[in-house]
């Protein structure tokens, strides 16, 4: 099902771009666990909309409201869900487009899917706006993981044409817009700033590092640590690849300079270097666990672009109203941060364990 | 479960590269469609081990035998069920990598996994032997999807550093090393042969075009097509990245180059460009569904590279014998088409039909 | 997972009896269809708790808010998602359970499993409660089933020592007390009033008729109807037992009796008698798919009875408070149809279509 | 699919009743795990065919090749596959009952499921013969189970109509015949006889007592021990019933005769009776858990019946010949045996574990 993930928790989404609510349920998750409502809430802002002059107009409170599940702040052994009302919306800004679908937007696709019966307001069941829910399930496990000394950082390595190529270390990056040099940071700011001016959008790239991971986490072949992560990433809108470790570099090394060499360290197996991402098999090696994730440019865009009414099959131009992020870069970085953290868990809570 | 694929259909692999033998379980194929089992040996052959003078010395027949699901040429309605003997299985070649571990392989992981009780030989079941097992259920798929006029071509883009730029279109390219420049296919194969002689290996990438395919086939969020797709590439091993689209190279495009704007052509809507990769919300357009996977160069080796000893827990050089390929690329390729072909016919049987 | 069912479509309820909602989400219902908010709130009546003088005092409103998945009345394709908000929660009622667990309910293993985190307040996850999502998601598809002509009938047949032998035909009886015969309706009531007045309570035993259902539902082996429809039917709090067609009363017959004959009537097939309640092979065979439910008597009863201090481990009378149904039957009337709705129409959605 | 069961553990059985083999495939299981071959062996040996005077003539040697995830008598942590050659199947037997169903057979529903391409000889995907390969995996999760002092022991408790009422103890019954009371059991082989004389067939049956299970197992709603295991047990050909505990007769009681009062004896809960069957909300209570199922008499009987031809659509006789139990029942001991087990262990492998 899609709106659905997990093996051993089992996180639902719900809700669309303008209704009632949005929200989740988290099953699976052991009895006993104390969740920080604070700093869910704190991770939630990382995502939320008006936050910045980069990022949409629209602005929600994405107040978390737990109704099942928790109980004097810990979980009960019953479903965790939770719920956001949404606020701010505002339908009529997206009428036209049942028919005259948005290019790079999945309005065609749903128009033909669910034969003219799709919420298209606001995106739907499609929107970004349902990341908010999947940061709710992964800002829990996030908590969760750290109970394990298992930690996750996310930042952005570019936006447009612009690259940061510094070492962040593992150490997570502060702030909004998390960018490991400084320099990189200012023109990628620009970068967005620039299109923006221009009533365009850019993409970027998001690298996240997971570390204290145990060796062990993953099975073989399609239960693999990249099939886990990426059929997380890849419900995060606007995700069009990924790459562990090397990744795509990989492809035009040779082995020699690929493998990871073994070695012994303070009584510990680890590798040398990190081409794998820290799977090997499918299954963690105890490295660090290295993956990025492409985010293609907003497709709202306030230029009039070429489009076609499905109604009278015919070419139309259509132009893209509504409160848009000129790049969706800096607030996903908490979504992946999120979705990894939910496939990591999952993997997680499926360990073997001599019973 | 790891060896488990599917929503709409079921693939279970089983066996490991020295078990007495290897296959698959295919579950939810309709009734009554005929199965070509000489078309399919033939696909098979493009994967076969010991065919070609870049791949490794193990020969197999890789002979298919249904031993359940198909009655006089025709799935009955019962599971598809197929094995194919191991027939020239070297077990001693392994049995020292139980305790130490090849860079790049999946021994050590395996290792932590089942607590030293894993069947390394060969790789075990995380070997690219288990790959004989997906073309089987994706060799089928393929004929079905055929039925629906839905054709996949996959080809080699590059090969360590030399790339194709060559546009194929969009008919299969002949062969075994199913390149579209005939002067790049001259360099790749140098490329290998060279490697080859210097006990190396190289990595590749594989593009798949999958063509005739019907908007509406996906679901939102989790369900998209880049996440079925990519939990049945990284099914493969080796894989290391996969992109959709402009992939990677649209996170430095803007909105206005990367949206692909729509048209309406011989009364059908289409998009101008092909940035999308067919998928728009994780929903088919109608458009070819194009993707590419990064192969990390073959992990094994001829020359002596760093390990440790497990139960010594120290530093300790190993070497690599063997029959390995220098580069598995040129046999992935109808591994990446019979695993493309599974998720988009799982995603075709997930059609939602006016009832 | 436990709060999920489906294969199809996947229903996942939520909340505890003391949490601030209930609620549910069902994912895979095709778009475009209209649900009744008015006919769905008149059946989830028939299950809701203080509308007679048989049950329980605690009255909820019960009134369904749907927050996504429905705009205009029709569902869009995304996920339908509703909350019932929770009332008249009287949580004091339940602290002295935690420890000392109540006999006949979930108490005890559920301080087992969750290590004493459970939410025992009204029975948490577990109460009776719970069934009320259960009617949301079920009453839902019956709507959708009626579009297919398939129609559900429930009723009681039995209550304590009283069994209605009366044939009650195929259509639905009025009332929040639906039994065939009149005179057994009142010996029934009789039954439990006097079961309340000495503080006790009876079980019982529910009979669904499933009319209008095509042959080919269901699957072999494990994905029978009998395999879902028991499935769903125990999560019914209180149920113990389930049985198709002629059910336990088969296992006393011979085969000659039991086969039910072929014969063709009305240029259809059909079977002169129906002891296999429908379903041969666990796939619909175009009659009236009958099973039967038993259901256990209400453990909660005034009079005191023997438990355990599960922290001092000693023996300890416990009385148990609160306010119950004498008899859980006559509101699990409208949930066993539920529970089959769900079942049945998950499998018609499954149905082989013609490709 | 209906091929699988399982969540934690998964198996997926194949083949038909005259295909070349049949088998499955065992996912889920640790590795390290010892399986004892020989005793597997005699685990199959209760249920093969063709050993007694009251079975089948149909002579099969059921010898299980392992063909996957055993190295050295020990599971290695890739899946367990297994096959079963079929070697005395006769499919002349059976073409005629492609047109025209056997009544009490699934011939019908899958003519309709399957549109005239099922495998009908000797049943097929549906026969009894498949649950084979249920009893390796049931024979292997009972090896398992054993482990951790968990035992499952069924018997006959009736056949038609003559039931055995005698207390059985804990103990599992010798032969091929379990009965607790000798003269019951005499009297049930005359019943079988006389049916068999008369070309006729009877019903029975079967209880199971599983004890040993740790409080704990299982899950609330549609996660419940009942569930679960109904799920698994109704996949044996001929259930048509299944009950827990008190079961149907608990229908009848008053809440202060059913509630099993809980005491301390010898420092751990147990309660003095055990009409919760073991299981309370779901999950076991550390008591032994009780089932029955309720097997229909075999429908193949040797008197000619009312059918149809489905092709004329006019009524015609039937005959049925080939090879047939006049009563399933004592071949379907061990198979409720390994259905039980098999449920029970994926249970067991779920319990939530401190992290």
């Amino acid at each position: 099902m899609s709106s659905t993930y997990g093996e051993n928790i089992k996180m639902t989404i719900f809700g669309q771009s303008h209704s009632p609510a949005i929200g989740m349920v988290l099953e699976g998750i052991p009895a006993g666990k104390a969740i920080d409502a604070d700093r869910l809430a704190k991770f939630m802002e990382r995502r939320a909309p008006g936050r910045s002059s980069l990022s949409t107009k629209r602005r929600e409170a994405d107040a978390v409201e737990f109704i099942g599940g928790i109980v004097n702040g810990r979980t009960c052994g019953a479903p965790v869900a939770a719920v956001i009302r949404n606020t701010d919306a505002r339908s009529t800004d997206y009428s036209a487009f049942r028919t005259v679908p948005r290019p790079g937007h999945a309005d065609y696709t749903a128009y033909v899917k669910y034969g003219g019966f799709a919420d298209t307001a606001g995106g739907g069941h499609f929107s970004g706006r349902l990341t908010a829910p999947v940061c709710i399930a992964g800002g829990i496990c996030i908590q969760l993981l750290e109970e394990e000394n298992i930690r996750l950082a996310a930042r952005i390595v570019s936006i447009g044409s612009v690259t940061d190529d510094r070492d962040p270390g593992e150490a997570p990056l502060d702030g909004d817009f998390p960018v490991a040099g400084e320099e990189a940071a200012a023109r990628m700011k620009e970068e967005i700033e620039r299109a923006a001016a221009e009533g365009d959008s850019v993409g970027g790239v998001v690298e996240c590092v997971i570390t204290g991971i145990p060796a062990g986490l993953g099975d073989p072949v399609f239960g693999g640590m990249e099939n886990r992560i990426s059929a997380a990433v890849f419900g995060i809108p606007a995700v069009k690849g990924i790459e562990f470790g090397a990744g795509f570099g990989a492809a035009s090394l040779r082995g020699s300079s690929n493998n990871d060499r073994f070695e012994v360290k303070d009584g510990k197996v680890r590798t040398a270097t990190n081409n794998s991402g820290g799977i090997l098999g499918g299954i963690t090696n105890g490295m660090p666990l290295v993956f990025r994730a492409a985010f293609k440019p907003t497709p709202s865009i306030a230029s009039e672009q070429q489009s076609v009414d499905l109604e009278k099959m015919e070419n139309i131009p259509v132009r893209v109203g509504g409160r848009h992020d000129p790049c969706v870069v800096p607030r996903a970085v908490p979504c992946v941060e999120a979705a990894a953290a939910i496939a990591v868990y999952d993997a997680f809570l499926g360990r073997k364990i001599e019973l």
